[in-house]
């Protein structure tokens, strides 16, 4: 390897997330390094990462350098202002280190918001997770801060903006829509909306990562269940049925899925960057970092795949458009720089949706196998956390990120474990009630006797993602902990128990996971189900279960989260998430030509103790037990003696309880 | 009165519907008549609509000949083709006759369903209704049948309409969104879509209907609770403070609210046709036939509102243009006229949702009382049918049009009886299954023992507009009759008992009345519930309780329909049918700072003799036992002591039964 190249290799492996296997990376080597060389290498990565990962000790001031440098920048380039979202090229919810603009000029840390810097102001702005911790991490007497929905940027322009002022924009980082309103703002303060590039951000950052660069492999068959060749034939036949040319793939989890591919880019989730061209006849244009690409991929993807160069991307929508084709865009995730780049060259675009959203969203039968094998094993996993939770908690000395650390070690031992799917969120008493709570040094509560403690969290497997939540009391429960953890097991059994006809969408169904709180007046302000990916993206679309309208119908092979909850602030947070897949069901009538129900694939006890009999139905409790007698059964294989007992205690019936009371 | 305007108003009245109070007109003549005189011109009115009302006898042959003659029409105006929908200038549920332009064309009088006639080829496309209705009544060698959204329009022609083609459509009849479709297939054969005005029909129809002349009358504040001028300014205000200058008021329902008018030109309905212009400074200019107006009204309108001839609306369109007005149109009943009107004249268009809508929709506390006691008094006609019904019925000899009409006579009986609110459905049997079944001669049915029994039916009373659907076993049910019967009722219960937090739509609700019929595999194809007027239209928006996603929130005051049913064709149907209004709860947890429910309205007994205990909850029944209770005391005293004693025993206590089972 050329001396050059292994340099781009270093700089690009140090600035993606070193995640469960550092050393993966070495296969990207054209050569078997020797041990000690090896050795080398990790521990030069390593110490990269390391440094750049600390944060610098006078933060205040290198903070208004940085913001002063910026406003430089932007006044050498005739701009009034400049927006600086948390997002990345593809619209990800993880980001890689380069992307991390917004963090490094404010310090914010957040998975979420947009800052706005104008010449004399700036704000930022975020959602209710977070307006506690941007005033915490970002600097007051620099900022402004505001909530993205009540106090939008919009509004914020309408005050700030001088009138007839320019403001940019990195067209890479926003879609069409996302921009709408902004563009409105600052059309009525007469200015103009410019898109910049590259980000101005950029050439004041002097020591931003480049892109990540992570092995990119091959997803086998044995867990796909579908040859990439076949995906991309039958989708580009959809095209050309549909009248279109080709459509622009930008969501990596589709590119991941269409071609059999698995990166480590960003955290938690397998994903590859890159963007891809799917033309009607099923050939792809794969726009990639060749460097990242383990040797055998070009074998894996055929001929029918052309791997290029990230920097031939714009050249090949050019050619798109020369062409005067008909390119279908995804509306949710393409940046405007590909809608404008593909407009100026004459394309005939469609915004729509990703073509390959529908079909990865509908898992295989060997997706489905590979899902629910991962899920015994988590669930084993989970078990013995919670059966060793069970045995220790009740001293009050197990701190909320030993408890995290723990978990995550019993499913490190777990065949196909390769990554947490999300950072886990373990939360003793009034943590459990942030609904996005991420222990640190700093919140690390003890888990104390007489509390709640929830904890979310899940695996990537090889096989499948897993996500699960289950909330426990240490020692013994308040009444009123118990009456809201029921109410949140019913509205879990009612959807988890509901059968519908074919075309019901998740927004239909959402009520029924809530109305048992409704009744008593209380409700949860999160979503009730997100999609869940096969070894891909915890959450994952187009199908969602929540109060905001969809029109997607809920179809087989769909696995979507059940988790509805419960938060008091200050309190305690109850919140009890299994996945379940959509399946089809007999259909004993003519009324309904196609019925479809949901199987829990999700295999963990849910607390007895929190269970207030009093308020379940006998179809309510009969359904626990049933799922506690599949649970017991699936899993104590897979435990050692003293778990198993635990889980046999743990999940015994209630229903004798309910008839002995 | 001058001898043509008194021709004119004879015209107008016996081209409005005849009502329940055929004698009413008389108050538009500027005179007292005298007796002699009176009942001639009763005599007059009534002999003309009997003319109107006859079919030719050689109907076939008329039928071809009326669309020869409309196609000649065509080629005379250079058409290629037109569209003939079954609508009004408002987008009404029930049109005038001088709107029934399809059933005159083409013999069928569904109360939906468009044709296109070109020159060589025409079609009726129905939905699912209507689709044997269709065959029947239209004649097949004139016209294919398509159905309106598995086999459009707009397919159609993509097959039938000539490349290059013009295809007429009339202005007033269609909305913008309405024709985007037929918009698009009409370009896709390289044709144009033409706005043509007057209608090609009303040129070869030369016996068709003047607009229809019934007295406009005051709506008093005893009855709305709030007067017109209130109205008028604080919408005028909201309009000022959305920037608006003006709106334009499409609905005459919107129309009759906002001045507290009623009208009766149209069945069942007591709508004054009509077009007004809201100024944002609480003005209106009403455009509408002055012949009309009885004689208090410019009095009750005050100075506020001017009134003109209907020939002064667009003129007055062109003046908003002329001025650049910001003005608001209803996109769901402007006609492309007003919009194109209003555009061609320089407006600045605003397509939004008509102002008047949701205050309409959230009724005060007086019209809430009115509801109230109209549902009382509607709820005791009910009871003496159902009494009667359970009396007679046995003997298998009353016939569903017999029924119909023993209701009916119940209801006039009552208090500010003015009308029904709907053609009654009076199903038996399989004719129960037809969801939009109306009995006439050809398929009256006896009612029969061992079948159920379903009618749908409602009054227009003064102070409220009722809508109640019951079905009864008529001597003992078959089981599976039963099941589906409780299940309804299971449903029913579940919205009726449903609480939820400020903010959720009918949509979100839906799935609570289904998930007990979807449980076994069964579901029924339409909405939940739909909005109830006040003395107004029966199906009223823009809240609705649907599978339809829609974002408008259940809010206090609004009156809703809780109707699932359930259908077995050839066989049976179920419906269940109260009406609630939605109130304040006192929220009793933090978590939900606004708490909803339902209160219901109407009050008749629900057939326990369908109910299986076996299927309902302890919660259910108790709900039912207090409806009973309920409907028990409150109408006991407006009634005689027989159907007092039957109405004691349809109401008795189910929970007894069950704990003694």
């Amino acid at each position: 390897m050329e001396i050059n190249r292994l340099q781009k290799l270093l700089e690009g492996v140090s600035a993606a997330p070193p995640g469960e296997r550092p050393a993966d990376w070495l296969r990207l080597l054209d050569i078997e390094p020797a041990a000690d060389l090896k050795a080398d290498l990790l521990a030069f990565a390593a110490r990269r990462r390391e440094v750049k990962a600390v944060t610098p000790a006078d933060l205040k001031t290198v903070r208004a350098g940085r913001l002063a440098a910026l406003r430089n920048e932007l006044t050498r380039q005739g701009l009034a202002g400049f927006l600086i979202p948390r997002a990345d090229e593809f619209q990800g919810e993880y980001v890689p280190p380069r992307a991390e603009r917004l963090g490094w000029l404010t310090g914010f840390t957040g998975s979420a918001g947009i800052a706005v810097v104008l010449t004399e102001k700036a704000a930022i702005f975020v959602d209710g997770r977070y307006t506690l911790q941007v005033r915490e991490e970002a600097d007051g007497t620099l900022y402004d801060f505001g909530h993205v929905t009540d106090s939008p940027p919009e509004t914020w322009l309408l005050e700030n903006l001088p009138a007839g002022a320019k403001l940019g924009f990195d067209p890479w980082l926003h879609t069409v829509d996302g921009l709408v309103a902004i563009r409105q703002a600052v059309a009525a303060k007469g200015g103009t909306l410019v898109a910049v590039s590259p980000n101005p951000v950029d050439a004041v950052w002097s020591d931003q990562p480049p892109p990540p660069i992570a092995p990119v492999v091959p997803h086998p068959l044995a867990f796909t269940g579908r040859e990439a060749s076949d995906k991309r034939e039958k989708i580009g036949a959809e095209l050309a049925a549909a009248g279109l040319d080709a459509a622009i793939i930008t969501q990596p989890a589709s590119l991941a899925w269409l071609l059999n591919l698995r990166g480590a880019d960003v955290p938690r989730t397998p994903l590859p960057l890159g963007f891809a061209v799917l033309h009607k006849d099923g050939t792809v244009d794969l726009f990639m970092e060749p460097l990242k690409l383990v040797r055998e991929l070009p074998q894996h993807l055929g001929n029918g795949v052309v791997v290029a160069a990230p920097e031939g991307f714009g050249p090949a929508l050019d050619r798109l458009g020369l062409a005067r084709r008909r390119v279908l865009v995804d509306r949710g995730s393409a940046g405007v720089w590909v809608v404008d780049r593909l407009k100026n060259a004459g394309a005939d675009l469609v915004m729509g949706e990703d073509p390959c959203a529908m079909q990865k969203a509908c898992k295989n039968r060997v997706e489905l196998d590979g899902t629910r094998a991962a899920h015994r094993r988590d669930g084993a996993a989970v078990t013995r956390f919670l059966a060793w939770l069970a045995k220790s908690a009740g001293s009050g000395k197990i701190s909320e990120m030993e408890a995290s650390e723990k978990l995550a070690g019993f499913r490190r031992q777990n065949e196909n474990f390769r990554d947490l799917s999300f950072d886990t969120i373990s939360g003793a008493g009034p943590n459990g009630a942030v609904v996005h709570y991420r222990a640190n040094a700093r919140t690390n509560r003890l888990i104390t006797p007489g509390e709640l403690y929830l904890v979310d969290s899940g695996g990537q497997y090889l096989d499948g993602t897993t996500d699960i939540t289950r909330t426990v009391a240490i020692g013994t429960p308040p009444d009123e902990a118990r009456d809201r953890f029921t109410r949140v097991l019913k509205g879990h059994i009612a959807l988890g128990a509901a059968r519908f006809p074919r075309g019901t969408s998740g927004s239909q169904l959402d009520a029924l996971a809530r109305a048992s709180l409704w009744q008593a007046g209380l409700d949860y302000d999160h979503g009730t189900g997100h999609g869940v990916g096969s070894y891909l993206s915890v959450h994952e679309g187009p199908q969602r279960i929540s109060k905001i309208p969809n029109r997607v119908p809920l179809l087989p092979g769909m696995i979507v989260s059940n988790e509805p909850g419960y938060y008091k602030t200050g309190a305690y947070g109850i919140r009890i998430e299994n996945l379940v897949t959509v399946v089809r069901l007999e259909a004993p009538n003519e009324g309904v030509p196609e019925l479809y129900g949901f199987e829990t694939i999700t295999l963990a006890p849910i607390d007895r103790n929190l269970v207030d009999l009093s308020l379940m139905a006998p179809a309510e409790i009969a359904w626990l037990d049933a799922y506690h007698a599949r649970v017991r059964d699936t899993l104590t294989p897979l435990l050692d003696a003293e778990t198993a007992a635990w889980l046999a205690e743990a999940t015994a019936p209630l229903a004798t309880i309910k008839t002995a009371v």
